[in-house]
């Protein structure tokens, strides 16, 4: 008995075959081929066979397939994925027919949420908000053990929250939503910023033997117990919790789940959940909200496709 | 068969008789005993009798009693209730001990989401926000036809997201939410503002004849011409639109309600669906957002406290 996941992301697509327990037992990829979903769909299907082979298991102990697209999923429908090019692609018709399988489709963001919450850090809690910070912020949500889809399951776009009025305008169009702050790139932005304003500090000397002034250069700074690495790195977490703080007197989660690279940075997760009860409504009065780490790490996407046919 | 609807705020107790097509057949009404909630309790059970008398029915009758509280309700529970000092009260069990009939307790605002949701402006929507423009500003969301609950009963605190970075404090002590800005009582501080800096303007001889620099007075100045009126009311209505896009981009309804005293009029309303869709995520790639007045008026709290046990 296993399952197959497909992470479908803008760079390349991932298939594993997970067994129930939410192992990993194969890993394969290739290159997505973009603005062509019935060229991908192929792939994918190709992908799924290798998988299943190098799982050492058999075609049919395939229990069915489940795939998480960057984008909105409505149904079986990927809807729009505008960085693969997907505009009402049938996905799971299509994959269907060609592996005999059936096979479920969601958002990836919702994809990785199943997997913290079936597998690891949000396992047991029904009502749970997950968080990646990237390139962006995506978020999203379980509420009483269900997962919020909103209308065309276009919801869990917490990323574009407003937090702040300052003018800046993000790439969706509106004016300073929460992930022109709070994503790792806002944090390799404050890298940029202190690297040119003080260049001859830790950070400067350490972005110029790595070639870049990267999110991993900020860390390596704020270890060597730089200044101006402290001072962002506060700022930071302050425009991340402005988030956290909107998401838990909205939806009041028992649990917020931190994905993304920088999560891995316990400096970075550590102090958020003292940030946010001490600013979330009611205080000691209401719920407490937990807010810690994933732990399904780089494989969570598929996953957590996987678990959508579980 | 009748349904008994239970309306507690800080001032005072409504209960009604309500039939299954959601008409109110009787309405009385007394103070609320505060910090006393054995005390209500005997109240809200003489009023529930009351009601059925004026309603020209029998006890028998009664299918059940549903109660909205200002406040926190976990289950058949009153967590936290600040305005009427309830905390931890075994609301339920209390009251059907009193009346022989079973009791359900929810959260006011999402009684008044239910009241639409059922008979009035979201009737057939099941991915609904229900945003109340009052003192300050209650939110409460349906979400593939369930209300969002949280931990504990605490979600829905949407008036407390942060939109801005102004630096004003909230009552709440957090900075900068979302009420602080798209309150009735923000209008009502808007025009006192005008009435301040313009004394010789339209807003302050309404003023002065009112006695008052109300949000009555600021609609009048508007339907009068007033050009500070013009500008004021677009500004707030931004305001407005920060906090109704950040909860289109999370929760993507297919429906936003908005209610409340100034949501009734209609240069306040109608430009808000466009606005709100313009600034959404993935424009017109996206599924619509619509934007509408509440239709169930005052008594949206007896009929939707009654809805619970329908």
């Amino acid at each position: 008995m296993i399952y197959l996941g497909v992470d479908i992301g803008g760079m390349s697509i991932k298939v594993g075959a997970v067994d129930k327990a939410g192992n990993l037992l194969s890993k394969v990829s290739d290159v997505t081929p973009l603005n062509d979903p019935d060229k991908a769909i192929e792939l994918i299907a190709t992908l799924c066979r290798e998988a299943v082979k190098q799982a050492d298991a058999r075609w049919e102990d395939v229990q069915g397939i489940g795939a998480g697209a960057p984008g909105t999923v409505d149904g079986d429908i990927v809807t729009y994925a505008t960085n693969i090019g997907w505009y009402g692609v049938d996905f799971c018709a299509k994959l269907s027919a060609i592996t005999g399988v059936k096979v479920a489709v969601g958002n990836d963001a919702n994809c990785a949420l199943l997997a913290e919450a079936k597998f690891g850090a949000a396992r047991g809690y029904h009502d749970v908000g997950m968080v990646t910070l990237g390139t962006g912020v995506g978020t999203a949500f379980l509420a009483g053990g269900t997962l919020i889809l909103g209308n065309g399951g276009a919801a869990g776009e917490g990323g574009h929250m407003r937090t702040k009025s300052l003018g800046n305008r993000c790439s969706c169009g509106r004016l300073d939503c929460w992930e022109l702050y709070a994503s790792a790139s806002a944090l390799q932005r404050r890298t940029q910023a202190v690297v040119g304003h003080n260049p001859t500090g830790i950070m400067a000397k350490l972005a110029k033997e790595r070639g870049k002034a990267s999110g991993r250069v900020f860390f390596e700074a704020l270890n060597a117990g730089d200044k101006d690495a402290e001072v962002q790195l506060k700022e930071f977490q302050q425009d991340v919790v402005d988030g956290l703080v909107n998401i838990a007197n909205l939806f009041r989660p028992q649990l917020i789940v931190i994905g993304g690279g920088i999560a891995a940075q316990p400096r970075m997760i550590a102090p958020l959940e003292e940030m946010v009860n001490s600013e979330t409504l009611g205080g000691a009065g209401n719920p407490h909200v937990k807010v810690i780490a994933a732990t399904m790490g780089n494989d969570a996407g598929i996953v957590g496709a996987a678990v959508q046919v579980m």
